[in-house]
């Protein structure tokens, strides 16, 4: 191929910045108050009311959107002028008939490259994917529409999709908005930068270690990973595609909770198990949300993983967490993860059963070089035959028996069972470019296919989070490069999630039980607020 | 291993023979009143009522089972002592507590020999895994037994499992109730044959390509396989086990519909999910059972598969049975088979993907010889690379995506969708030993996962069916082999079953819809005994 997939490239981001470019003259000044609103039903009793207008909404979004790029470089293929078209059809439709189009109505929408949109490109950042336009929706794209929502934009995704920062040789390197030299994480990280930055309001990624969770933790975002059977996948490409037992799942990913329960209601209760032939039909229990949005709750923690030690901030947050939910009456019970490691040494026999072929052929296509970590993965190893496949499978199902056992055989110290597990996102926030090893506190819930929740719960604050022991030793490589990331002066203010997991199909239990956190969250808020005020008023 | 393998074969048939001759001398001469009993419910009645006892039951099956086993080599491993054993307990149960101990009270049940008993060889059909008894029971048998179901025995299956016989080196030939030239079917050829004998009364099986549904055709029962996610295979060993793309499955066989309702709604109602990490939470939907009992149904009817023809008896009574629904208000819409082919050409590339290593290895292990249909299978060719195995999923999820895109496209005559498919169970009734060979009827709804009941229909009869019409011109090789079957002397009162057939986890709509192809097959009994009775009188 030569040098023709740089050439490939250029004529890719011509198109793309022109795009740009056209859109960004067209910013509307007063559009902060529309975008800063992070809550989707604030956003459409707005529209309902007339205070503003769906092109409005599409028009100050597309805004922020084009300087969410400028930033972070965290978009792919755009569709601004389908977005307006769409717009202008939803105010005709209000003014028409007097009422909203649907419960997401104007809300404006960003997916990972991954998904199809009819028109655009899937590259999944393989050049040899470009110029291939999908020739129709994803199924939940087309739901979203349904429930009329807007599609804006697709975002950036690493190499290969499976690696946890988001870099691609066709549309480059996308970085966090706090800081240019750190990564946004990833896989899913285009998307979270845009988020973050306000440039769209709900956001779709995909997740198969983290890819959802890690960059919602790494920009402030709440991101579910339901189970893979819960939301469909039917037109998301994915690479690996038709290795079907650690499944990738679709999730939402937003700045609110409010908007991330209400999203997850919508696209369950428009039952897309009668579309898509892979999913069960499992309807969205209300009943379970709201009983597990109140009621007293036995919380397994795990402040640590056993094998990446957290830095001190997130074991701070972590415990300012569990302090505030013993207080609001939660029980706790330390949860055991002698089991973890095993999970996830069987996950990754998985991703390279293949040698590396199906990587390694979707690079080759193109011609473009191989990012450094997607070289290693693909250079791992030969293929397993499918009779080692076959036994793999069977120690899989082995040790998701065996953690399913230990969760019902665990008992709090009131007898009770364990309603959800509390963990950190990650060893870390946001680091430097390539400096991510350790997704084992996210992907061993992608192993058991369960529910996982990340949500924001703190941020690192220099005036009070303490260095690092300098005694500490190390318990292994992976642990030693984590400890050695650690710089209390440049991840100041950064961000800190914790996952709340339940079990298979249990999105309505997380949801549930994350209402009560953040209710928690928002308390401690306001009496730090109540706490300065007073500080100042003393002074 | 020379010829060892046969001695091993020769001490473990003493061992059962012994266990039969003991109990075959404990005969009870008056039992026939309680073994003449189809439905589950009835018996229980009489346990309750202390009409008869859980202890006469089991001895009466016993006695039964052990006169089964003689005339068509049905059984493997037995537990009859322990069943005398727990009869006993349940007995005393009930005489303290004035009640059932549950639903299932003195149920005597038989299960596929892959299904784990505490204490007995899960062999299946292999010489190697004789005298390796299971350290605990499958979940499905825990379940039963809280319901006070008594296990009596466990029952024979084809070498590999993957077969619609029933013959392995290690327990030998099992024979049709009817005929000992003709294989009962399989792979649940020991359960069909003991159960069609009354020599148990709620049996179990596991149907990976029709090993349900098969034998159940041929000897007259009810049998459902649900789709793979809706009864646990915890404990219940299988070849190729790891290969989860075309998913085998666990489900009842009965002589009776009313059982068959029953006991599928209980182990449903056990909520095995909260067991098994495999299962998804899916409860009994009683709403769905009951509407789908009573309201007029669409139909799509199959009366042929497009590649091999059935044989004139069994389009007789497709038809008669279409008539009938016809009569009763039910839509009839003609379903399209063109994907049918498609989908089993996928399918059995799963089956050899290995290249036989599974099945070589365990046949190996025990130094039996291979029977010649497994011979063939190990030979099919090398294994595939696990790259090309990820492509074939992505073909199934296709293929899979198109049948489902059909189903919800079709629609009757007055504008509804289909409800359940009707189509023949096997393209012949029971044949003489080793000469089935098509089993596309069954195995496709295996490939897709569906629902699929196999009910008894009719019989054949020589007064009333026709020959074969000499001019049909075969359309190949497999059709030409299924006419040459054909024999109407042989063939005169063997069982004709046909299957409803619903989508993924639809098993209350199908049995649902059963209850009402089952009350019209009743009029229909019914009416022949009419028009016989009149007849007698008139002659």
């Amino acid at each position: 191929m030569g040098q023709s997939w740089k050439q490939f490239v250029a004529a890719k981001l011509v198109t793309r910045d022109a795009m740009i470019q056209k859109h960004s003259r067209n910013k509307s000044v007063e559009c902060s108050h529309i975008t800063a609103l992070d809550n989707i039903t604030e956003l459409t009793q707005q529209l309902r009311s007339g205070h503003i207008s769906a092109q409005d909404v599409v028009r100050a979004y597309i805004s922020q959107a084009c300087a969410a790029q400028q930033q972070t470089n965290c978009l792919t293929e755009l569709c601004f002028d389908d977005a307006l078209t769409q717009a202008k059809r939803l105010d005709d439709y209000l003014k028409d008939h007097g009422e909203l189009f649907g419960p997401l109505h104007g809300v404006p929408v960003s997916l990972k490259d991954q998904f199809n949109v009819k028109g655009l490109d899937s590259t999944l950042g393989y050049v040899g994917r470009a110029g291939k336009p999908a020739s129709s929706n994803a199924l939940i794209v087309d739901v979203l529409q349904d429930l009329g929502a807007i599609v804006l934009t697709k975002t950036n995704l690493p190499q290969s999709i499976l690696w946890c920062e988001t870099e691609n040789p066709l549309w480059g390197l996308t970085t966090h908005p706090m800081n240019p030299d750190f990564t946004p994480g990833g896989s899913s990280g285009g998307e979270a930068a845009l988020l973050a930055l306000h440039g769209s309001l709900l956001g779709w990624g995909t997740d198969i270690g983290g890819s959802i969770r890690i960059p919602s933790h790494m920009n402030g975002l709440w991101g579910l990973k339901p189970s893979s059977g819960r939301m469909s996948y039917q037109g998301v490409e994915v690479s690996l595609e038709g290795q079907q037992h650690v499944p990738s799942a679709v999730g939402p990913m937003t700045r609110s909770l409010s908007s991330l329960v209400l999203v997850t209601k919508l696209v369950i209760e428009a039952e897309p198990w009668l579309s898509d032939s892979q999913l069960p039909p499992m309807p969205w229990k209300n009943d379970v949300f709201g009983r597990f949005s109140s009621k007293p709750l036995v919380i397994g923690i795990v402040p640590d993983d056993g094998v990446v030690k957290v830095h001190p901030p997130i074991a701070r947050v972590f415990r300012e967490t569990v302090t505030k939910l013993q207080g609001a009456g939660h029980e706790i019970v330390e949860w055991d993860t002698s089991l973890h490691r095993a999970c996830i040494d069987i996950m990754d026999e998985y991703y390279s059963a293949d040698g590396g072929e199906d990587v390694r052929s979707a690079v080759t296509e193109g011609g473009e070089p191989f990012v450094p970590h997607v070289q290693a993965f693909v250079d791992r190893g030969p293929p397993i035959s499918v009779y080692r496949y076959w036994q793999l499978n069977k120690r899989k199902v082995a040790a998701q028996q065996a953690y399913h056992d230990q969760w019902n055989s665990t008992r709090s110290a009131s007898g009770r069972p364990v309603d959800v597990l509390l963990i950190p996102t990650m060893p870390h926030t946001a680091v430097a470019h390539r400096c991510c090893r350790w997704v084992g506190y996210t992907k061993v819930f992608n192993f058991l296919d369960y529910t996982a929740l990340s949500f924001p719960a703190g941020k690192v604050d220099k005036g009070i989070d303490i260095a690092q022991d300098e005694s500490y030793v190390p318990r292994n490589d992976l642990d030693a490069w984590n400890q050695k990331q650690y710089d209390l002066e440049s991840m100041h203010g950064h961000h800190i999630s914790l996952q709340l997991v339940g079990r298979k199909f249990e999105e309505e239990k997380v949801l549930g039980a994350a209402q009560q956190v953040e209710q928690l969250l928002r308390e401690r808020v306001e009496d730090n607020q109540k706490h300065n005020e007073a500080y100042t008023r003393l002074r």
